[in-house]
């Protein structure tokens, strides 16, 4: 068996300590046993969680870390414990070549500026953005990002995580020029923000991007499937993700008591469970946790904090997934021809 | 019959012409006959859709307006024509005391610009914004504002949405203290924004406001049902709100695929249908169609130009029920309580 990718895990970095975490590698090692481990943390505690998975294989190293960060902590703080905390050592990994991915459910503003300042940013990019697949009415998933690195983004940083989000969308869902939108408050040009109105500008110049910009997308239309890769600053991205997950359980609690209003309705449920079951299944937020940082030298994997293990080993899957497809190479040749185009466009 | 509120329409204010607006009038006088309208617009039309809902009372006058807004129409060029166009006109009833509130479903920006330059806003506060009640699991609606007024806020003009916001949830959902938050990408006092953390810092310490506020609340936490008055610039308000309004769509689209999957599901379906009418109608924006601009010195509400007429007439109560609850004066009056308890406590 050839061994698969290699992923540091920061098994402090949940909302509740490493057992779903640690319920998650084993999950994700049942399903593909070419994958390694190292995971970081309290030794005792994560052994004893390993212990309640039956056997499992010598590629799951752990390596001990009595430090780690609180959900508290500020970005500030937290990069002067790199060293010693187990989000820092499993971004340290990734940086030494130890391991070809980092896994954390940990606070996203210290994870964003650890990888940050071990990993160091691509040529071109100012700042990474956090990306992730939404479901669609359409055949296809959408990209979007950033879901939350950068509170405050100018035009530059949106056109930089446009490119950075069509070079994923190409890699993972292999569409060749994907379209690619501008989350907004209205689909007229003069609507939204300056930053908006500048980023739109320069991407309706850029024809030489392998994309399609097509212009701006409201937040009612992010589901309907007619959008690739819709590109936003992190903190509208985090409150439409949010907003987004929050409906979709309001949606099936209503759902749920709606069925157990009578006893018609009881078996009306009943006969449509199986159906329904696939509902359930697509809306599950476990089904489509792990964010990834796009425009980094190496790899980090945002998990949900409260994720379960099923959503925790999803994570793991999108982390090995962008180490087979090799996204960060494909994105640095992306955007070198990007400057290449640029500078050619400048010079003539 | 007492003579009950009387609605200022701006009959080509929607995404569709006069029709779905006139058959919202209609619906609306229906259910209340006390009701008054001035519908300003292209008489010919509207008097052409009035003949179309059988005998209508003297109650709805037309008012010909040859000009409209365009929906593409900047703010700034919009508000040279208030005398000439039918959404200008109507606002412009409002301030003449011919009518106790106008309904437009045109133009935001320009609504938002024309309503300020007509009417005023209230002393103590900067600027308006939009508000409207959103459906939670709890046993009451929650207010959310700003939804689109206002692209970007300071700290001052998100407290004084807080005291806005407030007097509304006071006024339309009988809470005395209500529960206020600021809509944030975190719970923890670090996250977000400059603007939010220093409102929030200035909320905290206004503890002789009539409300309670209650810190950060994030995207997926927004209909639980936990919160009365959720507090936001208007650029993440229309995201969150419009993002809410797709994914509901997306579900329930994502529902009627599993129910028609199977014979079995489609039988199902037949038994849950009355329990998930319910639910459809819970669910249909129409049935929250109607958002108000708090902090005028005049009631104008604002209809989505894409609502049918049910919607309209959902949009048409709601202003009526803020004529007769008197929301401009109590609003005074809390804005009026809030600067005397700050001025003494400045004196203090």
């Amino acid at each position: 068996m050839n061994a698969g990718p290699r992923i540091a895990i920061d098994a402090m970095g949940g909302d509740t300590g490493p057992a779903a975490i640690v319920a998650g590698i084993a999950r994700a090692w049942r399903r593909d046993k070419t994958l390694q481990f190292l995971v970081f943390g309290e030794e005792q505690l994560i052994r004893a969680e390993l212990a309640k998975h039956g056997k499992l294989g010598p590629e799951i190293t752990v390596c001990h870390t009595p430090e780690s960060i609180a959900s508290t902590e500020k970005p500030s703080q937290a990069i002067r414990r790199a060293k010693t905390t187990s989000m820092g050592l499993a971004i340290n990994a990734v940086k030494d070549g130890q391991a070809d991915a980092a896994v954390s459910g940990g606070n996203t503003g210290a994870l964003m500026a650890m990888s940050k300042l071990a990993l160091r940013t691509m040529p071109g990019i100012d700042r990474p953005a956090l990306a992730a697949l939404l479901p669609t009415l359409g055949d296809q998933d959408c990209v979007m990002l950033d879901l939350g690195a950068n509170t405050e983004c100018d035009a530059q940083n949106l056109v930089q995580f446009a490119v950075m989000g069509s070079a994923y969308a190409r890699t993972v869902l292999s569409i060749s020029k994907p379209r690619v939108k501008l989350l907004n408050i209205g689909t007229e040009e003069l609507k939204g923000t300056d930053e908006l109105k500048a980023a739109a500008a320069l991407l309706r110049e850029a024809d030489y991007l392998p994309l399609r910009f097509d212009g701006f997308v409201e937040g009612d239309q992010l589901s309907r499937g007619n959008v690739d890769v819709v590109v936003t600053d992190g903190f509208s991205g985090n409150i439409a993700l949010k907003t987004a997950e929050g409906t979709a359980r309001f949606v099936t609690d209503l759902l749920r008591r709606a069925f157990k209003s009578s006893l018609r309705s009881k078996a009306g449920f009943a006969l449509s469970k199986p159906a329904l079951n696939l509902l359930k299944h697509h809306l599950d937020p476990n089904n489509h946790n792990g964010a990834v940082f796009l425009g980094l030298n190496g790899l980090v994997v945002k998990s949900h904090g409260g994720a379960n293990p099923k959503g925790f080993a999803n994570a793991i899957e999108v982390a090995a997934s962008m180490v087979c497809n090799d996204i960060t190479r494909k994105i640095g040749e992306d955007l070198d021809n990007f400057r290449a185009h640029a500078f050619n466009e400048a010079a003539q």
